[in-house]
């Protein structure tokens, strides 16, 4: 067997995620994950430490992206749009394959565990960003709201997007949904 | 010993926060609560199912009053202002004791697995208060905003209130919060 394998990755996350829709994330052992995508155990874990880490393994990409495409919005930038900018980046990195994306959400959605991790992910990306908008003379008060209203905004368009009769891609669902929060807030 | 004490649940309260800030909460054990109370530790069983429990006992209670609280807003309200409405009655059952607030606060921000507790209280409350906003015909989408919008306004603001240099009450700082929130989402 070849060290490196081409795909390996790709088709362990496919094998994990479909086991997972089978018989339960906690029923699943990383053996039988790496003998569906045909892989030894040992290449699952050249591409993840374990088999949660399948269904995360993205989270520290989104918010490096994120904070990134924060940096690149230009200074005087009201906060909340300089989040709506960061939304348009973490829909592009999280709105590619939304077969995948359905599948990934029944699993967390299924799991106690798991749809707390998935907040804790989304809590330390609103943390990350906020400070970043500290750093750009956003008060702190105001960096608080608008990291945290992005990322309702973030999961509200999410489970939208991921649901079996939506077509429309996740930028214009997290710009809709943006949209929808200023009216409801508008005075 | 007289089978019920008055003020025991308040001293096994006082006693418990103490301990946990002064020894950590995973170092903390109920006999050392109930002794430093002055009662056994059968006593502490009759008021708190566990440990953990002495810090969000306060979550039924909190979710029940805030469903009450939209229950009484008129039908015809806007949701992000009935949310205020229920806001309103959530300072006054949070807001008491805020010497005691910074303590459990303390407590829980030096541990993460508490820390995820309360972040699923509050997702469980705007889950609640989503549900109900839908009942009240308020539609899907704006549902789940306004109640997502109200649990960040919370959280931002008992975060300010628990400051130590912090004098003004929940209620106000929550409805400073929000005003804050309708400026920065305002077009």
């Amino acid at each position: 067997m070849a060290r490196w394998e081409p795909g390996a990755g790709d088709r362990l996350r496919e094998a994990a995620l479909s086991l997972y829709l089978e018989r339960g994330f906690e029923q699943t052992m990383v053996a039988d994950i790496a003998g569906r995508a045909g892989v030894t155990a040992r290449t699952f874990f050249r591409h993840f430490a374990d088999k949660r880490e399948v269904l995360f393994d993205g989270a520290s990409e989104l918010e490096k992206k994120s904070l990134a495409a924060l940096d690149a919005v230009p200074a005087p930038t009201p906060a909340l749009d300089a989040v709506a900018a960061v939304l348009d980046t973490v829909a592009q990195v999280a709105g590619g394959d939304r077969e995948l994306a359905r599948k990934r959400q029944a699993v967390i959605m299924a799991n106690a565990d798991l749809r707390e991790r998935e907040l804790i992910k989304l809590t330390s990306l609103s943390t990350a960003l906020a400070e970043r908008l500290r750093r750009r003379g956003v008060g702190d008060i105001e960096a608080s709201l608008a990291a945290e209203t992005g990322i309702v905004v973030f999961r509200v368009a999410f489970s939208r997007w991921v649901t079996a009769a939506e077509v429309r891609d996740l930028r214009d669902i997290i710009r809709e949904t943006l949209s929808r929060l200023r009216n409801l807030a508008g005075r």
